[in-house]
């Protein structure tokens, strides 16, 4: 236990501060078990849920393989894959110190959504070997959360996944944050009496969750989104773009705007914070009036929200201690229900987008500056996404 | 489920047939479930169980790998691995089709061992791609339990899978079944007053389990062992043997016995039916007085066991509905929970061997001719094969 920084305490939205001490102990031997869910107890239990009852239902499914999905828990299992190379802020730490982030995602999968959900670590960062290795699992399980994977590479290893397996595929660093963005987007659109589709958005970071939100926001209708990165706006004459770089400049910053990113800021209705640069307070007070910023770098907001109340109607973070927070949960459990439930080969941004509107619908009766999305715990919000996504999957007929 | 033969109920051990009803009932939507181990309840638990808690754990195993063993839910999970090639009595029927008997299995490691177990089904059947993919996951989980895959590539597999791994790695089909047959044999030889090591052995069927029962008994000190497949016993002269019926040839048959496996019957002490060939009456009649006659084939034994009692003084079969059934569950939990605790590298001979003599010791005190292995249910085998097999690793030397 020494090798653990004694100084880096980190304080819970209620109540006291936690402890190294209570955090340990909650993870010794790790946050998930595997249980029964038929009986086992006689001797008539075991001739039923294995030799030599367990034949039949092998025998059915080797006759019709669609009654695996039934007869099997893989239809209600998703499949949490990281290769540990872009772990909450602490970057590239392997797959072995990324389990514990792995197994409360499945957590919060059984929690939330009521999902059988099992982490799948990966001891390498090809990307060819990540995707052969999933194929040939691919029996085993009924979806794909990929997890905390560093950008670019997440970019074509999601892509690649979703074209060589037939089942729901998404990496939530990206699409998670995007979906929920977007619904708190829409409550603070709401809110303040504007039109999403109207708006000047500006993006800081080109990462994983930058990439996606600029997509959905996109796909939302959203046609002024400037977005850049540490060498500042992204814009057709920028040499040196990666190929998801360039696809980007290709819907966005249609006035053609050149430079850094604060400076892009003047005049600016929102800002979404998803890289970990500080905005400096200056750049801020030239945004339009009553702006909108998402500050959302854990653990250190690109700007302090209470700095950000000076100038913005509404403010969110990623953080659990502050009004509004971006919190992926609210998403991912009901978009893999839902996508499972409908039998969905893939997730779509039409998915998505359904999913985004389900959050701010359960928001949007009790809507404040301070209440634009529904708390992480809100139990109403899974089943309301789950309804909605499988409502878009076969809309979108991408059932089987 | 009009693909369901109805025709091919099974009858359990206890009570009325089985029905096909009953089996798919309960069946229905899988046999295991994900449950939480660490509260997830409020906000506070939600700080703890992920961000921005777990970081701590995470950075901790970063900086020390070793911690990944306490606090990860991996030191206490077996992965049941299968590429579907030799399920049950059913052979070649693919990864899907052999997934409810994984999920088995998986429960059996739960119920009997209090071990987490994921079922993970291989939809190939290449030695390189199934080696490669659980080289990938090896930070997944903390051991392997091999199942049903088809001989003879599963002695490559296996062998392969104990060079590549650094945790234990074991072929159920093989071992489990050849360590619950060492110890049934023990007592079979402790009830007639017999010493093992001095017996003729005949074994019929050279596939996964007869070729680790040769093994196991040459392990345990018995030195005259014909074994056989379909074109007759294995000996020095004969053409064409695969390089593990050739390994088989270097320790078996001293007598250089040639011919059928039938005839290498008469005069022998012991016989092991490990394959679903028949045995005539007129050669088990052939066989020493008091002879010990293990039928082992499932669901039809090589020979009927009151046809058998005509000739020999302990007879054994696989089937629960007959005295002395070998079955691998009073084996494997404990195996597995016995290597994991004690940290092993590996599952050695000498860990086996001292798995068989755990499971015979439970039998001993009440030994009969129709009870030389404890039952299946019995809940004392699993502790006491545990902590035989942790203390035969730490004996051994192969502990982390």
């Amino acid at each position: 236990m020494t090798t653990v920084n004694e100084g880096t305490n980190t304080s819970a939205s209620t109540g006291a501060e936690l402890t190294n001490e209570e955090i340990f102990a909650a993870h010794e031997g790790g946050k998930l078990d595997i249980e029964l869910s038929a009986r086992l107890d006689t001797s008539r239990d075991l001739s039923i849920a294995y030799t030599p009852g367990v034949a039949q239902v092998s025998r059915a499914i080797a006759s019709d393989a669609e009654l695996a999905d039934r007869y099997t828990w893989t239809q209600q299992l998703v499949a949490v894959v990281s290769d540990g190379t872009a772990v909450l802020g602490l970057g590239d730490i392997g797959p072995r110190a990324s389990l514990p982030v792995m197994e409360g995602k499945s957590a919060l999968f059984r929690k939330f959504a009521g999902l059988n959900s099992i982490p799948l670590v990966l001891d390498t960062n090809d990307i060819d070997q990540t995707v052969q290795t999933l194929v040939n699992l691919r029996p085993s399980f009924g979806a794909v959360n990929l997890e905390d994977v560093a950008a670019p590479r997440c970019f074509e290893l999601e892509q690649r996944l979703v074209e060589a397996l037939d089942c729901p595929v998404m990496h939530d660093d990206q699409h998670g944050t995007a979906v929920v963005t977007l619904a708190a987007l829409r409550n603070a659109c709401r809110q303040t009496g504007r039109d999403l589709s109207e708006q000047r958005v500006v993006i800081s970071g080109a990462g994983a969750a930058g990439v996606a939100c600029a997509r959905i926001l996109h796909a939302a209708g959203v046609t002024d989104i400037v977005i850049g990165d540490s060498r500042g706006v992204l814009h057709e004459g920028r040499e040196g773009l990666t190929p998801i770089k360039q696809e980007l400049v290709e819907y966005t910053n249609p006035r053609g705007v050149t430079g850094a990113v604060d400076d892009a800021l003047h005049g600016a209705d929102m800002f979404l914070g998803l890289s970990t640069v500080q905005v400096p307070e200056e750049h801020l007070a030239r945004m339009a009036p009553e702006a909108i910023v998402f500050a959302l770098s854990n653990p250190d907001p690109e700007v302090h929200p209470e700095v950000a109340a000076r100038y913005a109607s509404v403010v969110a973070t990623g953080r659990s201690d502050f009004p509004n927070q971006i919190n992926n949960v609210l998403a991912f459990p009901g978009i893999f229900r839902g996508a499972l439930q409908a039998g969905a080969r893939e997730i779509t941004d039409g998915m998505k987008v359904a999913a985004a509107e389900a959050i701010a619908a359960v928001a949007a009766d009790d809507l404040e500056a301070e209440y634009i999305v529904p708390s992480a715990l809100d139990p109403r919000v899974a089943p309301e996404v789950t309804e909605a996504v499988a409502k878009a999957a076969r809309r979108e007929g991408v059932v089987r």
